[in-house]
């Protein structure tokens, strides 16, 4: 599993190790082919109307997931800092052209994870099918959370949740796009920014 | 997997077989210790501050999910007619209280499924192993649009996603649930379907 430049997908290889307890042979019968890529910033992964052929893994830098509407306004869906996996799943699991566009907010380098490595590995190791089940229920609780908030709760509230699941993501992307994956305006980030800072310094 | 009442999950037993292509040994196994619940419309099946134990497949009848906010305020994140599942997951998954409620807007029989019915099943079908990894990933596609209609679309959109993905539900529950749904006033919804209903006519 090594990349044009001879590195090791070293992150993705720890993450199988330790999070998923993949035992350290059925990494190295699960990494040996594997394809690493890398995009500098601003690189187009996916764009709207391709099939998305892979779960992308982050071993470094930063992807986003969002959509364009039809006034050609961005809808930031996701964010995926080192050690998250970022894909349109509805394109990869059922083979439909995608809405979404997937692009690198920073330089990044990404592992490359199709189908059929899913299929292979969950055949292969109990432990990761069991961690893969894991992460799909975590994901649905994630996105009910997300739901909750977009159809329930002030943007504040929205905010403090975003800052708890990305506590260091909100450093490393413009404030625009913070804002529109919250659905509110720049100028509503900025109020409550401002609100927050000045509750705290009390 | 007959409730007290004598009657048989029949929906369930058939959903296990022509959609998860389980065997019918496989099948009467999974089902003979299953337990069926019947709700009165109105009744409450998990409130706030509860873990929840199972998910819910809906054998007759009409369930959502919602949230109250602070204001008192009901927003629904889910309905479930026949041949749906529904539950809190964060709540069942990772034994946590919910932030949810779950209630019965009609009538309802319902089969109870916990963490334990799910590992046996996957345990002894691949067929139900599978379908239960394409059910979850068909649901975070789900979601996913979801997110993207709330904080992209306008109303209209929204509206007729909601009429394709729950084409009979419409007719069943009051217009303030479909609008809490959308994430909309009632009155915005009111002039959605007023100039729906105006452009169809012509």
């Amino acid at each position: 599993m090594r990349d044009s430049t001879g590195f090791i997908a070293a992150t993705f290889t720890k993450y199988l190790t330790d999070k998923a307890l993949v035992s350290q042979q059925h990494v190295l019968e699960l990494t040996e082919d594997l394809v690493i890529k890398e995009f500098e910033k601003g690189a187009t992964v996916l764009s709207e109307g391709q099939i998305c052929h892979h779960v992308f893994f982050v071993e470094s830098g930063l992807l986003r997931l969002f959509s364009i509407d039809d006034d050609g306004k961005e809808h930031v869906l996701q964010f995926a800092p080192e050690n998250w996996f970022i894909s349109d799943r509805g394109s990869v699991f059922f083979n439909q052209p995608s809405h979404f566009f997937i692009d690198c907010v920073e330089d990044s380098r990404v592992v490359l994870l199709d189908q059929a490595f899913f299929e292979r590995a969950s055949n292969l190791s109990p432990e990761f099918r069991n961690y893969n089940e894991y992460l799909l229920q975590n994901h649905i609780r994630h996105l009910q959370n997300r739901i909750d908030l977009l159809i329930g709760a002030q943007a504040e509230k929205r905010y403090l949740d975003f800052v708890h699941l990305y506590p260091d993501v909100l450093m490393r992307v413009p404030q625009w796009m913070v804002a529109s994956y919250l659905g509110i305006t720049p100028e509503s980030l900025s109020r409550v920014r401002k609100e927050l800072a000045k509750r705290n310094s009390k």
